[in-house]
């Protein structure tokens, strides 16, 4: 399953345990947690210890599988109340990340029909689910490299890679499969401030696969752009309206804003899942302010005077007309409209 | 000499010592030192116990007096020689700081002819020469802060306040005389990656003052401004060209890029000594690169993993098409051009 730049994996399910690796801890400890217990992962997800609204869902079909491998032992003939329990228990763990809502529903219906012993087929499924997303994001990675040119310099934000998925990623999947085409001089990366997901995350994955990466600050982006060191920004997205505007961690919208300034193109790669049809715009998605203390607060230090406010928001919303490609695993669509957005989602079916 | 929303002070003379606050402690403790010898202050320079241009210019001054001081009472006939090696070692304390080797010159210039204790000439010196300072924020702030219509949101840069001059400060100065003046409805600052000035020095200034501040990361300025939060960006400079473009923190010129794609205005504010008329255009002036350290660690900490690297000047430029009013003590330049720098520079003198 795995290729040059792309070794590594959030979650692997091995001799019949959940191993997690715990991401809060990265770049400076690389630990990996063996769950065998779905409420451990249930807290394992809510702790952060896997995030990425992708690798949330897989996990948690994952962790489903536990759950009936000790509801069934425990009692082959009445598990499916205990098991439904758990269910509810995990799909609550990130009340806003669809993924992971959409894998537990998707586990309770494999499980819904089934007589016996539930575990095979719910693995089988799991498994399925896993392997899904990392061929949704290959795929996704060859549409994407496929509209850089050769020679070009690219610049992502925040974490979009195997992190954040079931592996190989969406918006670093796109750099990775154009990194092995060759088409790269330089990858940049957003240090992603106040979490700094770019910092902690992305740049550790691109060193472990061997591909060379400058952090920068947020604010210095415009500067990049400016000296022409970057062609294209490749960005994933967490929803994205029926009319292409596109929500993402806070920042993005900056980068757009710079990069059309600059005539750099710029890219969004998120699997067709993360389309919401039924939202027609970006001022219709709800933002979602964070506590002021992931500004005021640095490692658990303050930074700021006592007193001083913060305005926090998670993500913006990069409006359509300033992207040039929305790449999905069901095709790309050039200048996004809504138009375009419906072409992509009725060609391909309801899916 | 203090006023409502300016009590604030980096350093201060008082029973004939130096007194400087330790910048490198704020906001988490105000801690004076103390100093009573030259090469103590310089070290303090150099150590950026103070920093930001104008006051370390004003530091220098009131350093020459203490080294006269004691020079003079070593050797009332032979002091000079001594004196001149403080005042050497004074100007190699930050060699890129303009103002310092501008105000240590005029030291020199003060005792040059001097008879007798040349102490009460140079302790005049530099008490006008801090004057001198604080008072020209205060005309860059009446002047700034009339461009401001009531009922605006301001969006600031790093710090430019009374931590950074001899009082008041230059951007954050406008900011205080708008505040005072009721023109304000919001302050917003750029924590300003990746120093933090803005967390850590902006916000303490404006608590202390009474001025209600909210931080934000420097990525979200731009969705601060889709939102009509900011009317104005109001920040310093480090060097304008004579074509009104200007150097300043890292992250300016990203926020002056949104700025004008939002309609929000971008004014500049700085003392007339900071405009280079001996630099055409923005092209001309190098730009910093600092350490990769500053991006992968935080707090000491290294946040990156190893083998990842960092693209980090220290400033960008403004192109002078992006500003709409520069202002410094002789004035402002509204759609600052070369024409319109040439005439600022000339009406008022060589000064």
């Amino acid at each position: 399953m795995h290729q040059e730049n792309d070794c590594i994996r959030a979650m692997v399910w091995q001799d019949g345990v959940l191993r997690l690796l715990d991401q809060r801890r990265l770049p400076r400890q690389e630990i990996w947690l063996e769950l065998d217990d779905c409420a451990a992962v249930a807290d394992a997800i809510r702790d952060m210890v896997v995030r990425g609204a992708p690798a949330i869902g897989i996990t948690a079909a994952y962790a489903a599988v536990l759950s009936a491998r000790r509801r069934h032992a425990d009692s082959p003939h009445g598990w499916r109340a205990a098991f439904e329990t758990d269910l509810e228990r995990l799909a609550a763990a990130r009340p806003t990340a669809v993924n992971l809502r959409w894998a537990v529903q998707r586990m309770r219906a494999v499980a819904a029909g089934r007589k016996g012993d539930p575990v095979p087929a719910l693995l089988e499924a799991a498994i399925a689910l896993h392997r899904q997303d990392i061929a949704a994001n290959r795929r996704m990675g060859e549409l994407g490299a496929a509209l850089i040119d050769a020679g070009s310099g690219v610049l992502t934000h925040c974490n979009t890679g195997s992190l954040a998925t079931g592996g190989y990623g969406t918006a670093l999947g796109v750099i990775r499969s154009a990194w092995a085409q060759r088409r790269l001089t330089a990858v940049y990366a957003d240090e992603t401030r106040p979490w700094l997901q770019g910092a902690r995350l992305t740049a550790w994955e691109l060193v472990r696969d061997g591909i060379p990466v400058d952090l920068l600050v947020d604010g210095a982006a415009a500067h990049l752009m400016k000296e022409g060191r970057v062609q294209w920004v490749v960005v994933g997205s967490d929803r994205i309206a029926a009319n292409g505007d596109v929500a993402n961690k806070i920042g993005t919208y900056a980068a757009a804003v710079a990069a059309r300034h600059h005539g750099v193109k710029f890219m969004v790669v998120a699997p067709s899942s993360t389309i919401d049809m039924s939202t027609p715009g970006g001022d219709r998605i709800p933002i979602e302010q964070r506590p002021a203390d992931e500004v005021l607060s640095l490692a658990g230090q303050p930074v700021a005077a006592p007193g001083a406010g913060a305005w926090n928001p998670a993500f913006d919303i990069t409006p359509a007309e300033l992207v040039d490609a929305i790449v999905t695993e069901r095709g790309v669509v050039q200048a996004p409209d809504a138009a375009g957005m419906a072409r992509l989602m009725a060609e391909a079916g309801s899916g």
